[in-house]
């Protein structure tokens, strides 16, 4: 069934109907011609990111699912790296008309269960059709006692990252490759941990004939599934980082979205200072090691600049020191420090202590680089 | 120049620029990961509306000043039908790379003067390429001492709707026969006035060939320019009704955007009521009239199921009595009772007195008509 058999009065009640719950704070949810809510007493965050087909994500390896998990999680991602708590979802969706039913089932299967990974409501939104791609956008409210803007960094403050960088880059070049959806749901073991789980293993591929032919392409390049299986999830349902263990030392925060350095430069024009960067501390996992050496992929550019990490960067005096581990996830998301906020101008330092110009590269859409 | 030769960062700058102030309770505006605004004690409104191209613009006959223009609009309708005032602006937009800059400007200039007339600010969003259609979406925030619901309509209250219907789809009609844009800004009087400033009529024909070419059109048709203008308005670049004047008597409102008899039909359903419509009450206006005779339109079925009349429909008791005029535009917007709440069931009332079942027609996206 395509969705101009059911119709939009028929899809927005059964959103309507399988969203439908009051809690905290909530006066008017779904269904009126605005949500009411009743703010508490704290700084009101919003924020909203948008993706388009084609441009942000490529159905042919992207499941339904994945896509409505990664648009909550994109969206959490900002509200976090304010320091912020996420609590109240508005969606705008325009599929074609064409779209089945089962599409549109498992892509608010992927916005619920993400919903309650992070303790979220839907109160609103609006659908549409489209005459070609999809474009999906959310908006987030969240709360937060004090915000933690770009603009907070100071001379002698730390640069630190959570998890490992280039992993979602590598995850998206295997994808390219492959060219095929895996069913990861978010039930399997976070990224950067080994898969031990054989039903998560299982799950994660469609049947067994793709199994087979995903084994004999993967062995081909000499790499195996729990290799890549952490990679892939990193860019196909990333979760968000909670910064609550080491917000009240954060000066400055964003997260990474377009990538290490261009991302930094924003956060060093908004606090108007400089950077150095030691490129030996820029935490990358083993796994994308290992896959972007098979892929003869530059992982440190993928780690730098290739964008979607979601992971977050943040500043923070060099006392008191931040505790290594992030809590959450299977055995916590490790934070690493990757260099020192400086009076100005934005450097690199290799190995060998050599430094050189950090230049801020990433992904722009437009398709400018700089 | 295109998109593609400013990039990304730097049109954000730009748009950063020309939206830079701080009013309000903005503690962080556009540039960060997400906005923070300082909520006041009211209840807080938040809605979103999308337009996705060729879905719900043409461009071949919008100006991009229009598309901005209409999209803030359609948003505060969205809030003003909820009794509330509108106060931050989130947008969402995705464009080709090869989009024009001066079509991206005059895309802003309608924003920023729809910013303007409604005394709303721009807090934040997010910009995207797009492989096809332009689409963008707006996410508005605002405060209601006492919002008012779809759901509080009674027994025996009266209905009222704002303004004329049927002018919207006349206007659109109107537009795919003509088939050529109309640089009708937000200088010119408001519809339902006669266009009586010369100034404004020339502003609102892109040149003089253009202008005598659609002379000779519409004198074919035995229509005036005087008589199409306000219908064009209309449906190009609705201002929103704001229901200051007499909200605080309305029981439940929302405003009409897929047309009178299904938008009335989810006031039913939500209040748990019936409606009785007499059929000759229901406002039209001299130029629909017109200009509907000339197509050969059934005006009656624009007004009652054309869509995108972006007036409010609202109830109230029957005492005290409604003022016939709302402030605001030219003149005033005047105030129509076209009918009564009742018990069930949807019925409506011919000019000899002849009851009907009331069918509730209008626009569905995924196109099915119930």
């Amino acid at each position: 069934m395509q969705l101009s058999d059911i119709g939009e009065l028929s899809l927005l009640e059964t959103i309507r109907k399988r969203f439908a719950y009051k809690s905290r704070g909530i006066i008017v949810g779904i269904g009126d011609d605005a949500a009411v809510i009743k703010p508490r007493g704290k700084k009101l965050l919003i924020t909203t990111d948008m993706m388009v087909e084609r441009v942000h994500f490529d159905l042919s390896f992207t499941t339904p699912y994945q896509l409505g998990f990664k648009l909550v999680s994109v969206n959490v991602s900002d509200i976090y790296a304010m320091g912020g708590i996420p609590h109240y979802l508005l969606l705008d969706i325009a599929m074609n008309k064409t779209t089945e039913e089962s599409f549109v089932n498992s892509f608010f299967d992927g916005i619920q269960d993400a919903i309650k990974l992070y303790g979220i409501s839907l109160i609103g939104g609006d659908i549409s059709s489209s005459k070609n791609d999809m474009v999906a956008a959310a908006s987030l409210i969240g709360y937060a006692e004090i915000p933690v803007k770009r603009s907070g960094a100071k001379p002698g403050d730390k640069i630190y990252v959570t998890g490992s960088l280039g992993d979602s880059a590598c995850g998206l070049e295997l994808l390219k490759r492959i060219k095929q959806p895996f069913h990861i749901k978010r039930t399997m073991q976070d990224a950067g941990c080994r898969i031990q789980d054989k039903k998560d293993r299982e799950s994660c591929i469609m049947n067994r004939a793709s199994k087979q032919h995903l084994k004999s392409k993967l062995s081909k390049i000499g790499l195996t599934w729990n290799t890549i299986a952490p990679l892939l999830k990193r860019h196909l349902m990333p979760e968000a980082r909670n910064p609550k263990n080491f917000v009240r030392h954060a000066t400055a925060m964003l997260d990474l979205s377009d990538g290490l350095f261009i991302d930094l430069s924003r956060l060093c024009n908004e606090s108007k200072v400089g950077a150095r960067i030691y490129m030996e501390h820029i935490p990358l996992s083993s796994q994308a090691k290992k896959a972007s050496s098979a892929l003869g992929l530059d992982l440190f550019k993928l780690a730098t600049s290739g964008g979607e990490d979601y992971e977050l960067l943040f500043t923070a005096p060099p006392h008191p020191p931040i505790p290594p581990l992030l809590r959450g996830g299977v055995g916590g998301v490790k934070i690493t420090c990757i260099g020192d906020i400086t009076k100005k101008g934005m450097v690199a330092v290799d190995k060998y202590g050599k430094e050189s110009a950090l230049k801020a590269e990433g992904y722009q859409h437009y398709g400018i680089q700089r």
